[in-house]
């Protein structure tokens, strides 16, 4: 058996670097820091506009000329991180691939050319990323909420918080690529048009603004490339010294009007790259500060891509986000934690036995452990099938922390771990992590079902041995004789896990 | 405008009659009762052994001639009941028609032929009520606990409570018919047989006796015809005086091994109808013996339909126990519970305005209600889609006091209270309720609608008018001039509401 890898990432030691690379609708960026004396130091950045937006269709296709452009820019970009260590790089993506019908296709290339797993991020995730981004640069004062708000290219997150932890966090469909393609069709900026698309991004604003305001904050912060150009604006317009007010987004917006298309749209300190994607902005811009009655907003530099640096940093170790996520499920679903201890124990012994030959990572391993804790989860809908409503909430919860794929990987082991397995359970899972998600499916039902007692004995001369597809599962002879139920439920096992494609072998007498 | 019904069931007046029809695996029931001097008397009892179990097929067909013997009981059945007011009777299937792939090509004929509606129950919901059965006949000492055991012809409860409320709840796919069917194929009798059924039982029961034994119990009583027909055959064999001990039901085991066949099963007391099942019923009570560790067992005569009959008692008044559990739900999702209620209050005035025409009923209103207090429910698993979620959760979990049909009549308006209306949406609604089901989602998306900015203002100059499946519906002109995101919301409804079938027609100006 080969040496297990160690358990979690190595901390990070002065001199090392991270990255983060963060594929927008409107740009894809790339941040590289260091760690210099216990802190963040930026070292370099990249910034390339891809409009990756503009190439989505109303069907979730993506139009091949910018699929190409996203590609060609990921592989520029994986040449800039290819010396970094694998574990202190991580990628997101956001709306525009959230939004597409089949994103397995564009993302296995997409992995390929930047030679990094990209994790694709919910709304609800990218508005936790945009306020720790910006707690981290702008460290907020004791006890003062603050509201941050992040206009994208696909999609717009309001967030309200408290120093480094969000209290509200909202993702609407609308960013400044997508309205200014959906609203301003043709190119063409009239008052009606305006005004109608005005009242369509009100609505959506509708659902929360009442809670935000009851809520309130002391001061209230823009990121984002639309908030940085339209500051400017503001500044260059000496409407003031860089803050965004509904004066200045009032000028602006009949300035923008008065253009009539929006090649025609000049403004003071604008640049040609921002240009086509401004009108957009404003319009979202205006509705939030209505829908708000904000007074007036300041511009952070930082972003969604500062916040996954950060993030990234508190992984791998007690604090990790994804933990403190699955214990508020937990505690919100009245998981029993004594019998999900049990599970997690003996799955993650049967881990060390087989990790080494079966090639199974320290995030294989901080998976399965996740799944054998929420197991159960599912319990608190229905005792009946409750492993299929456990992974029905696992797929479809914003869970703080994880990845989209991250949540599909932990439904899939939460479905499979008793019963029979059935094909469509793992179709969600890319195919890079397809192998280890099933065989780490397979540790998590041995573990189950050798507690299904739910005692607290613990299973007597326990062995697993992992060979290929094969696995040999052995136990103390006598122990198991007086337990024939524990048999029965082992003899019938074989016969399911050829369902996760595992050949199960029992010596047993 | 035709007057309204009134809000609740009038309250059971002295000379009243009850009724209760229990569809069993084995047998049907119907009980009848008379309150007098504020007590329920049973006045009148019938019972067939219909074996509607026998008919149940792998696939979950029915055989044509225990379908038809099923139909031809409910008939008679009907013509007992015919002279009691409906809201006076309740009707409830389980197992069998759980088990059903098409439920409702049973379920129309046999309403037909009762001539009352017919609640299919879950097996926890069945157990809740077996429980509140024996807690009526044989009421409970205070601060002792009871477990009650109730082996049902296709399926068995286990239930510990405390006074009159259950505190853990399981039912097991196991009964005396289905057991007996599976285990002892052929009518033959081997002790192989037996203890490889034995060890296939006690895995079910393994997967809560642990919990069981640790929450305690300090008396057990066993009801349903099993229990009374093996306590009349250790009475009659002189072994208890109409309890079962492990010694009993060890030798009453042994003498049914030794007859070989079922139909040559001898045991004193045992009547000719309860052979053929009564070898399935004791392996299943001495799996239940051997789980949970029993020494003794009292047997009660009430059982289910006494549930039922205590059960219709509450409904309609202010222990509705399906209030008990929406507000359950409530708290465990963490709705927002002044928004829902702001919601049920205009869902219910609008539903004072169109009942009399549409011809809803108060069991309509009453579901509306609930509707609207959980309709935000499926936000605590993410915002995205939440009325999807919500509908999940309100169809698959375990929700006292609900049938099945009234849990999918709740998901369903929920499912549709914003956004499109799928065509899947009613799929699993009876036909006597679709209409219903439909002009009562059609009143909780306007309430949703008129809220949607979740503040304390009341919609003003509200009306609306239903004839046949048109809606119109009037707002104060001047109040609604002022909000153009409330205006836009509205004129966008009339095309979702077409997938309610309802022509929805505004009169805003």
């Amino acid at each position: 058996m080969s040496p297990l890898p160690p358990r979690a990432p190595a901390p990070l030691r002065d001199g090392d670097l991270v990255a983060a690379v963060d594929l927008g609708s409107n740009s894809f960026h790339i941040v590289v820091a260091q760690r210099v004396l216990g802190q963040l130091r930026v070292v370099d950045r990249l910034r390339e506009t891809v409009r990756m937006g503009e190439g989505l269709n109303a069907l979730g296709g993506l139009a091949p000329e910018v699929r190409e452009r996203a590609l060609a820019c990921l592989a520029r970009f994986g040449q800039r991180i290819a010396e970094i260590p694998p574990r202190h790089v991580r990628a997101v993506a956001t709306h525009t691939v959230r939004q597409l019908r089949a994103p397995e296709s564009f993302l296995a290339p997409a992995e390929a050319a930047l030679g990094h797993a990209i994790d694709v991020v919910s709304g609800r995730e990218e508005a936790r990323l945009v306020y720790l981004g910006v707690a981290h640069e702008q460290p907020p004062q004791e006890g003062q909420k603050r509201l941050v708000i992040d206009i994208g290219g696909g999609s717009t997150e309001c967030i309200i918080g408290e120093g480094f932890i969000p209290l509200e966090r909202e993702s609407l469909q609308v960013g400044c690529v997508a309205s200014t393609r959906r609203f301003f069709e043709g190119s063409k900026l009239t008052r009606k048009r305006w005004n109608a698309a005005f009242t369509e991004v009100s609505a959506q604003l509708q659902q929360f603004a009442a809670t935000y305001r009851r809520l309130g904050w002391d001061e209230a912060i823009g990121t984002s490339g639309t908030h940085k150009a339209i500051g400017g604006i503001c500044a260059a317009m000496k409407l003031t010294k860089g803050s965004i007010t509904p004066e200045g987004l009032a000028q602006i917006r009949d300035r923008i009007l008065q253009a009539g298309r929006i090649e025609d749209i000049v403004l003071p300190g604008l640049s040609d790259d921002r240009r086509p994607v401004i009108a957009g902005g404003v319009l979202v811009l205006e509705a939030v500060f209505a829908a708000l009655r904000l007074e007036r907003l300041q511009v952070s530099k930082a972003a969604l891509r500062e916040g996954v640096l950060y993030d990234l940093l508190g992984r791998g170790g007690a604090d990790d986000p994804r933990d403190v996520s699955v214990a508020a499920l937990m505690h919100r679903y009245g998981v029993d934690a004594t019998q999900a201890a049990r599970v997690e124990a003996t799955a993650l012994g049967l881990f060390e036995q087989v990790a080494g030959d079966w090639g199974l990572s320290n995030d294989d391993r901080a998976m399965l452990s996740r799944a054998a804790r929420l197991h159960e989860l599912g319990l608190a809908i229905a005792h009946s099938g409750y492993h299929t409503h456990g992974a029905y909430v696992l797929q479809n919860s914003d869970i703080a922390g994880f990845s989209q794929q991250g949540q599909r990987f932990l439904a899939a082991l939460v479905r499979t771990h008793r019963r029979n397995v059935p094909k469509s359970a793992f179709e969600m899972i890319p195919d890079r992590l397809l192998a280890n998600a099933r065989r780490s499916a397979a540790l998590l039902r041995l573990a189950v079902l050798l507690h299904r007692s739910r005692s607290s004995e613990q299973p007597q001369g326990l062995q697993l041995r992992a060979d290929g597809d094969r696995l040999l599962l052995q136990l103390d002879r006598r122990w198991l004789q007086s337990r024939p139920l524990l048999r029965a439920d082992l003899e019938a096992e074989p016969e399911d896990m050829l369902g996760l494609g595992i050949n199960l072998k029992l010596a047993l007498d």
